[in-house]
């Protein structure tokens, strides 16, 4: 039987020389991996009381949306500066590769919800960080991060001390 | 009991005056909604033989991942240019508002595979039909698109005619 690991295709120099690219579409574009990706995540959430999962456009609304269907919960996108078509709450972050504006519906967090993030990758934590920021901003809580890859030097875990962090696959020593 | 329609949020003059933008937001935001959602396009593809969900970023891959999940098959993303890291196949196409050039995988389909599509919403159906040249130069069948929204005076359905379309919530006279 296949490891996760076995499933992410390993890509050099993408999206710019000495960054080796971890690609979740190899994992997704086999039926075998995709729900072995989707269980083994939603296993790290059982047991935990949430009201909601808020996941980045747009390899997070891959991993999000099965699982909130799974664990019967609502789903809430965030998305790039200009996309979402009602009242937003914006919030400037800095990318691995550059810096955008995230935001979210004004409506779609209500105040002492409780949250979960998913994503597909965790590196530098900038972008969860942003959503934290927004999810607070309007009254809610984040009770868990979960990514199916975490890239550990990055030390997202540093930068999110104060939060539950969950993650499927770990990279080290790049 | 609510219906799908009670979820869709109608947005007057987004992303530009004289266009009632359907948001799907907040249907997915609300758990019931959400569930409805996914159950009501699943509903569409029952008793179908396929392979494979392929769906468009980003709101594409909102629907077409826990349909994929549910039927146990696999996923493939469709996405802007230059986000894919592997070798990939490309489209170009004339959005709604704009035009664009569509990525897939090229190892994401294999000759034969029988495919579906799915999306939130079909409008002129642009961004399909591009989708579906890809397919079928990569030798895959698509056997169904499925929409969550219609938006019948677009005519979609003209313009896919040799194609099984299905959606679930039907927008007409605008």
């Amino acid at each position: 039987m296949k490891n996760l690991e076995d499933y992410v295709r390993n890509i050099n120099d993408f999206p710019k020389e000495g960054i080796i690219f971890r690609d979740v579409t190899s994992v997704i574009q086999d039926k075998a991996g995709l729900k072995l990706a989707v269980d083994s995540m939603q296993n790290l959430l059982k047991d935990l009381d949430f009201d909601i999962v808020v996941a980045p456009e747009s390899r997070g609304f891959i991993f999000g949306m099965p699982i909130a269907y799974n664990l019967n919960k609502g789903f809430v996108p965030v998305r790039k500066k200009g996309k979402l078509p009602c009242e937003t709450i914006s919030q400037d972050y800095d990318l691995e590769y550059g810096s955008a504006t995230l935001q979210m519906h004004l409506d779609s967090i209500k105040p002492n919800d409780k949250v979960v993030i998913i994503d597909d990758l965790l590196a530098t934590g900038g972008t969860i960080e942003a959503i934290i920021k927004m999810v607070e901003r309007l009254g809610g809580q984040v009770v868990r991060i979960c990514t199916l890859i975490e890239l550990v030097d990055l030390k997202a875990r540093d930068r999110l001390k104060n939060y539950s962090i969950v993650s499927c696959v770990k990279y080290k020593g790049e």
